[in-house]
């Protein structure tokens, strides 16, 4: 388990629920982003800290792996992770309820410099430094 | 019935049915944007021509009735039409399915000058010149 | 003002984002649908009561004004209130941030027999116990 | 390269489209469904297929990788291919446009029984049936 990490409590609506009662699969990419987000703005490097630091953040490869379906109204704890950041960042996912496994997860982003749209192999400071390993 | 309208089919997808088995009902302002887009597009005052010509169009005003709920798969046709160009950009819509009236509703666009942000009284030359009314 | 509201706190997405850097007009009906069914749920009559009770409520009609767009990670309050229950329910809504107004509008909807399939032209009993009002 | 693939036509649109002026790395997984459906629909197992021959089938596995990112109104070409069917139903995606490679994933899907709700190791043969491998 890394030193960054965070959790956010989801109450799966309405809108997000399919004709199967459960929450259409590709809806959980937005309870990972909502909890990424939260963790990235707490560490200091969000949205609006990564496009003053100079990078864009595209994500480039995503990983979804369902074990049991959310129904409507049940309360998701979303938990990110930050599990590698030295030449790209990775963000581990797992969504629970009460203690019970639901969904697990992977997104892949790289840092892209904004001027020349060239991509960084080694991260830049301004990540290093949110996390507190320059 | 103004000279100005268009018809895109679309067929309810899985992902935009709730629980009700129905498309969700937020969902139809998509549809409205699909057909109101195409028509734009045909009549050369599309998106990008309207950023070109110094204006952005948001939305200020929406309204939608719903008569019969869209089910999973069903062919729909939803028909846009212009009603109003002088001060701002009124466009009705009718959703049918076999004939039968399922949705209506209407959105309005105002044009915004986008150097100053300040609203036009009178919508710009660019719109009644697509319009053919100038 | 009426006896039944409700406020929840939505943190404007990334993802419901366009391309105008604003909120995109189609989600805010998902921020009134958040804070409707958090006032319902409150009240004892939400979703699940709802289907208890014999009912499907249907919405039938939708206007949503537009004042201020909202920006990503803005904080929102949205605001549902009751305004009507006797022969269907109406909610309004207002959205603001930090006092400003930034949209408004309503939902109607209308109970309808499960089993008959017919619409109630007085609501059920179980909406009226639930507002207090029998 | 199998027998069983299916392409569509779709234009990004405006809704899909995020503040960074391309589509949000999560809709891409509607696309994939809309080939997929369109797909299983020409083959005779689509979703009310699926219903009526006893099973259902969830989504279990997600992958997505993203090469290049999509721009509002570009033109993508989605195909979907069934990759394996004896144990699980496996379907690979590739998104282009013009030629040039966007993004690609793939789905896993298993059957479950849906009166006994247990996983069947072995694909049901309505789907057999529907690939002409039985």
């Amino acid at each position: 388990m890394s030193r960054w990490f965070h959790e956010v409590e989801i109450v799966a609506p309405f809108f997000d629920c399919d004709p199967m009662q459960v929450v259409w699969h590709g809806h959980y990419l937005k309870y990972f982003e909502i909890s990424r987000q939260a963790m990235l703005d707490k560490l200091g490097y969000g949205y609006f800290a990564m496009r003053a630091s100079g990078y864009l953040w595209p994500i480039v490869d995503v990983r979804l792996k369902y074990v049991r379906p959310a129904v409507l109204q049940q309360k998701l704890l979303v938990r990110s992770e930050i599990v590698e950041y030295e030449n790209r960042l990775k963000v581990d996912y797992l969504i629970t309820s009460n203690g019970q496994k639901l969904t697990k997860g992977y997104t892949v982003q790289v840092a892209v410099n904004d001027k020349t749209n060239e991509l960084e192999y080694v991260t830049p400071k301004a990540l290093w430094k949110a996390l507190g390993v320059e």
